[in-house]
């Protein structure tokens, strides 16, 4: 994608659930990369990240903390914070602050006001993108259980963002497609399933499921890139079936699928070996891949080449919703948080990635 | 492995399909790699091999030509052959120059005859280990077809050797299973299936199955190693299934088969999810990898991680058999043969390999 592209409107980072490590990583984004941070602010918690600051600097002395954390009203006083500050939207206050590593209800209901907050302004063309800091699952179940409140009953991220999306346009949920993009520098996958047992993710592989992952690639690439993308598409079985020897989803449902995306304009190829097609993906330095980006039928077909150098360069992209949505590739590491050994690699990729595309929503 | 372990006994490399690449990608491991291929001599035909050499050497001229390849007797005779040339046992004859890339009864059964002459003497022990070239399965197939003779009567090389191995020991074919391990040097994964569709893939994972898959590799390893190797066993499902909310078979067949390999002294840990079991697994400079090899569900579980960072480095094992037999992770590549271009970096990785892996066999 374009890193060097400028834009003048803010990214948004919301700061996720603040038991978790969400607020140690931001804090350290702005510390360790400031001009990828530059142009960014946080929709969060005044109180939280300024524990977060003191976690990160390992000091008990404020006055040897070198990072401060300035309230701003909206994304029009950016310019006005100084340097070494993290500028803080606060939507949404905690009475309190809450215990590091704990479930609350307080929490999940904070990060969806964040989200929230940060896709309508995304949707109404206030910010340039959203970065998602790791929420709390569990948390936001137990901030719908405890207030009862629509916006809150959602699973996760995507959800939340497909049904503000969805609202915002006055669409359904059900014609609010999105798909799931792992990227780091050198690989782009979109999955035509996630989080199903791989018996169900054989079943979802159907013409009108990788019929779609396809138009939404395209779409997202095409809007980014300025061209149509080239899309490899990985088969199914080994050697992708190899003739219908090992399978017949790559002759009855595959090919058809891509023979369909390919009369509508799209550049997609395949069905490829899926133990190869990655490889023949990836970009090294010196080296471009041979595709811009591969759909993979199932989670781990695309993850684990995604993952393999190393989990801390993965970034999540969601495709398919009209603004810019990244996120790093892992959780709220209730475990760790409160410590300072979170690592913000991911965070810094998330956010490089979310200015980089854009201009991906066609807004 | 112990790339050092000295052995006196030589490598057999079967020449593979004489119309195929298989030729020429010894001549050049010859010609590239002396010292890797030292103590080697090819099980093949002579014709066929000096015209390989020619075709990798680019010149026309007889007396500009570098290597020669020179008859020996025996393994014996090794000793006797001058530098810069190939030793070379005919054990079976074509009766004339096979045409390059085009399919033969006759390049199957030489094929064939030199696998099972290679594997008697690996099993006899005057052979150290054995490396396999690309052979033809379809060649293979007429071959049988044209002489009606039982030993060619196998779908592939692997098959073959567990016949020929079965019957050398008395046993029969089904007490003689066997496990296809894929290794490079940052990786080794040893797969529950290969060859069948996904859908059958997630049938074959049984109790039965996923344990006689450690037990081959716990043999393999520590003949190899010297001490029982560690495993990370792969789950079938994304995020290992989540605690079943993705699928069952990690609680109901893959935890309860580790469970049981750990009661026979088997050092396997898991089942992780897929997406970080590889990258956990890898061995870089300066940082080894958390276990010695990985068991992979299902064949692009495990073979896309090892192929991911190229394909020219993976090397096929099989293990389970009582001889040590490794393969380069490719075809007899019809397409390419007799141009020169195919490249010998994984036959000279599987050369390596097998002398690293003497002792494994237990002999």
């Amino acid at each position: 994608m374009n890193p060097n592209r400028a834009t003048s409107k803010p990214v948004a980072i919301t700061m996720g659930d603040a038991a978790g490590i969400g607020p140690e990583i931001i804090a350290k984004a702005f510390r360790d990369a400031p001009a990828i941070t530059q142009n960014c602010f946080v929709v969060g918690d005044l109180a939280t990240m300024r524990r977060a600051v003191k976690i990160v600097s390992g000091s008990q002395n404020p006055s040897s903390i070198p990072q401060a954390v300035a309230l701003i009203n909206s994304a029009a006083d950016l310019a006005k914070v100084p340097p070494n500050c993290i500028p803080l939207l606060q939507i949404s206050e905690l009475s309190a602050l809450v215990p590091i590593g704990f479930l609350s209800n307080l929490t999940g209901k904070l990060a969806a006001d964040c989200v929230v907050w940060a896709a309508l302004a995304a949707l109404k063309g206030d910010v340039a993108a959203m970065v998602t800091a790791p929420l709390h699952k569990e948390a936001l179940a137990l901030a719908y259980k405890a207030s009862g409140e629509a916006y809150l009953n959602h699973p996760g991220h995507t959800e939340m963002l497909q049904a503000e999306a969805a609202a915002f346009l006055g669409k359904s949920m059900a014609n609010m497609p999105v798909r799931m993009m792992l990227a780091n520098d050198e690989l782009r996958v979109v999955l035509v399933s996630i989080h199903v047992s791989l018996q169900d993710a054989i079943n979802a592989v159907t013409v009108d499921n990788i019929l779609q992952t396809l138009r939404i690639t395209h779409a997202a690439f095409q809007a980014t890139l300025g061209r149509a993308p080239r899309i490899g598409v990985a088969g199914l079985n080994p050697h992708a079936g190899e003739g219908g020897l090992f399978g017949r989803e790559e002759i009855e449902i595959i090919a058809p699928a891509i023979a369909q995306a390919c009369a509508e304009g799209i550049n997609a190829f395949g069905p490829f070996a899926p133990d190869t097609v990655f490889m023949r993906a990836r970009a090294t330095s010196g080296k471009p891949g041979e595709f811009d980006a591969v759909v993979a039928m199932y989670h781990d077909q695309g993850l684990i080449p995604v993952k393999y150098l190393g989990v801390e360069k993965g970034v999540n992209v969601t495709l398919g919703l009209p603004l810019v949505r990244t996120s790093p590739d892992h959780g709220t590491a209730f475990d760790i948080a409160g410590t300072g050994r979170a690592d913000a690699s991911s965070l810094i990729e998330a956010i490089r990635m979310a200015k980089s595309l854009v201009g991906a929503s066609g807004g």
